[in-house]
């Protein structure tokens, strides 16, 4: 295996960083930094929800995902030129807004939707997880503003959940890609986790040669450490806005 | 745990068969059948690749899915009436791309597309993994096809694939769920397997209450006995087509 | 005239079989099978009807057309591809909507609407025409179960309907044109008759010389001998599914 | 039957003006009027084909259909707000290019494109038709305006092609229906014919009740009465423009 | 300068007619001729208003604009063809909007919508000015039926109100440009004014070189002469419907 | 007039910062703050121009502009979900890109693109304008890496350019609206304006009130004042960056 970004070995997170009400006019907002990787998360509260729904006194968590045109190296065309967000935009907003829904109590919310929007501002690999990770803190100050304003008796959220990649790198198993570990990868996985090492979602594919059993296994371990890792940033990013 | 359809065990599969040859006019297909799951798998063979990867001399592969809209209970809406494909078509064609392209060698395949269309004829669970176990069976018919047209000298596949549901309901981790057992399970899992046991992509979702290590394993197990068991469908189809 | 498909003469049909209740899940279905064209017909049924006709009592019947990707030799595009229907699925499937509108009594259905869905297998011509005929099997089929399940008091169908191609190929008028004659004929028609002979839809097109009043007449009356073998095939096909 | 809009009988047309050279911007261009009906017709030529015939030294006729918003009492939505065209418009656009296709040389007409573009300024029924008698005149005007540029040796049209509406209302054979009789017709039909007779389309509709034979053959008498005023009105246009 | 169409000086307007009536199924219109440039104005009352601005007892007025096809010298594709209106159309469409509301009494005109739709028949320079202008007389017109047929007291006009482009040409400030003069523009301006002298909306563009103000001034008592013309011409159309 | 945000006088403009380089995958960028108001402005530079102007050695600058949902204090809907821009996003990105391609020399940028991306993280009033002021600093950045990296010999910019809004409320011309003045203002309008005092482009819109020919004066002086300011933040950001 080639030197990791960062002087990392084979389970270091990249240096990561959560800063918290980035985006003042949204109800909880959070710019996530991981590596080189930026994701503007942000949580808007609508007081209602969808029709289907509507009258069951229950309330709804939905995401949705884009790309600034520049955050990659090439310019990205937006998905809006195209009319409609592209696969790999659709995939990740639905496990993004599936992981966050792990986390709520609906029936606690009451009937409002809460909206999640991660936009990345640079991509350097990644950036579904830490949209998953930033999006948490986002979710959790919109969560508190709507307790501190007496909207709500208490936070709607039953545990913490965050988010992390990782692969085999030249037949190691490694964490948290970067951009260019993540393109020659033989095995690219996500895993999402709550903060009490529960997974919320495993999701592992083998781009060339199948993965084995053993390699599964150390890929799980890996991620827990990173998750750790993670929860500890999302708790300080909280305390921080408090 | 209520009983299963089939009379089955947690750990048995719904009676399959792999109908060869089902749209003539295809370079490859079959009728996937898996209980009440019925998939219309074809593979087309265009002479071309997507412009971005002309010159190479490699090929590619890539899938779309469908559902008739009686294939369900309530009439489904055609995609094209909202003008695009719905998330989830998207995410599981994505999903039928990528398993395939796992077990193909893109230079044996030479400077042409495979198009491998899944259209679901009636939908009981499992629609994703159905339309990935027949589209093995639709391209491996094309390629021995192309074979026989001396278009190509081997066949490009480098094994076979498959793919089984499994899940966590009412706290027991079972094999093939219907439609009945997915809408309540507590854990969601498709595993994509090749013939010889590597794993291709594994997607676990836990709808609930976070799955635990112990029972992703069991639910790995499981899906093992069921790819095992398709293993063999797939074999005796393309022997009858032969 | 060079001959023709299954030995047939200008006057014959090609064989035809209408299998019902080929979906299941469908509330009436049927396959029917044309020479080589395969048509999967469904009828499903929405309690209610569109938003302009609530509340008069009255329900309605509309139709909608598609093709498998691969039920044409060189893979045909899906319509969702390029966000709306082409221009020969939207007048086909007008044509298919008005010519069972036409043998349907709107009060005695009352305020439902019957979704007519007719999605090609293999073609090899004349797919409107099965369409429309096996669009009625399914539609009488899903009829006679709202009576069997008391919804309703009667059978709201006036009459049974069907449909046939017929056409001039190098000089001579024939009936029921596989592709290969429908390519190069010089006029093309299609007659949607009731099972009692009345005419409800004639459309003829003059591909390359106009069309003269006698040949129009010799067409209706091929097209009267076509229809009449398909209300057969119709009257068989209800009965086999009682 | 009730008395007919401008004191017509049964086989009565209504009073109708063809003014050539109304778009000076368009190659070929005609306002017809017919009744309350009015129909901008123009024929614009791109000197090039489709990709798909580009190399074949032969040309094509396409034809476009729409309504200004106030055409008709209730103000009608554009086509572009929706994003894309109705059924309607497909059906009649599809309609009129078949038409004029019918009477065009390609070979004479070279690798050309003539763009035949028919937009309703008044509708009070029978805009299609209108829109085919009017779409020849502009077509025929395009055609000399290339032969006086030297462009063209001899126009490539074969012969004149006009259309008129004819139906049953209660009862009776009409021709010529405005939109009041249109709305409570038995049966449709709207016949396209060459100067010479020669039948180009015909397509009729029963809209309640099956059209009997005889009927059809009254409506096509009456549609020869009323081509044959329109080809004297075209006729009359291209010569005042001469 | 080269010399101006028509013979005109700088301060010079284009020969300009308004016909009022021009399309009668509309509750009001015009059309308006401006040199070569044609624009087809109607004013089409919608009995609702946007569902945002309900139950305000206030009303709306929306435009929209349109070229013809065969308008310009070159065949302009249609918006619907590409899905959506293109960026000019959408800038011009809200421009008239913006310039007619700003001369309405919404609270006199009550809980009713006034379609401005504004269709270019021919097309060199000035289209967007035109348009305004002739849709102030279709307005006006709709709004004295409004009156005259009982459904408004008084007529929620204001006053008057009028466009004219105007621009620097080879360096002299000059009134009314044509296609030619346009497309070689230094400066481009379109100045909307009411009757009374009061501006409503000012663009000016320097395309190559910036704007002096004292250019930008001529520009104005450029527009101030022509728009005086322009009310007249309104004047009199609106008499002339009378 | 109530009193203004900042403390300021009318002709005030809010605290300003633009700080270059905050997306380093960029090859030109600035986030520009002014007063509650945040705009990412990127400048990626792509080898090419659009097929219509290749092989004339000439260049192009484009501009897009979006805004982050939760910019404003109500989740604003992603345009992609409609499909298309909607009408307000087309009308601003038009006019940055026509402000921008008015200070650039496109013969000396060479047959490359430019494409300004305008990006609001939080909306208070005048971003249009902001995302003018800011995507000059990205693109003069970019051109400055240009010429660094030996891809142009000197830059294409002929000067500077920023924009300011400017208004009129109760009755009092002001500088710089924030979101609060510019709903009540009874004229709003854009100036965009070279470093030397030029007018590049001027927009006013009279929403009540017609605007007189003094308070247009007043505006455009006090839009220089702001523009004065603005270029001094431009200049001092490229040092920064330098």
């Amino acid at each position: 295996m080639t030197s990791r970004s960062y002087d990392r070995g084979p389970d270091g997170l990249r240096p990561t960083r959560i800063d918290p009400g980035f985006v003042p006019s949204a109800t909880g907002s959070a710019l996530i930094t991981q590596g080189e990787t930026r994701v503007i998360c942000t949580a808007s509260v609508d007081e209602s929800v969808p029709r289907w729904m509507a009258g069951r006194g229950t309330g709804w968590v939905t995401a949705e995902y884009g790309m600034l045109p520049a955050s990659t190296g090439d310019r990205k065309q937006r998905d809006v030129t195209k009319g409609r967000p592209d696969g790999r935009t659709v995939e990740i907003q639905r496990l993004i807004g599936r992981s966050l829904r792990g986390v709520v109590d609906f029936a606690a919310l009451g009937e409002r939707t809460v909206w999640l929007d991660c936009d990345v501002l640079t991509a350097d690999g990644g950036t579904r997880c830490a949209s998953i990770t930033g999006a948490y803190v986002a979710l959790d100050l919109a969560c508190r503003r709507l307790v501190a304003e007496g909207k709500l008796e208490r936070s709607p959220l039953t545990t913490t959940v965050a988010a992390v990649s990782c692969g085999v790198v030249d037949g190691t198993p490694v964490l948290d890609l970067d951009y260019r570990e993540d393109s020659t990868a033989e095995v690219d996985a996500n895993v999402v986790m709550t903060g009490d090492g529960g997974l919320v979602e495993v999701q592992a594919t083998a781009e060339r040669t199948p993965l084995s059993r053993a390699h599964l296994d150390d890929l799980l371990a890996l991620a827990a450490i990173g998750i750790e890792a993670l929860r500890s940033e999302q708790e300080q990013a909280v305390a921080r806005a408090a």
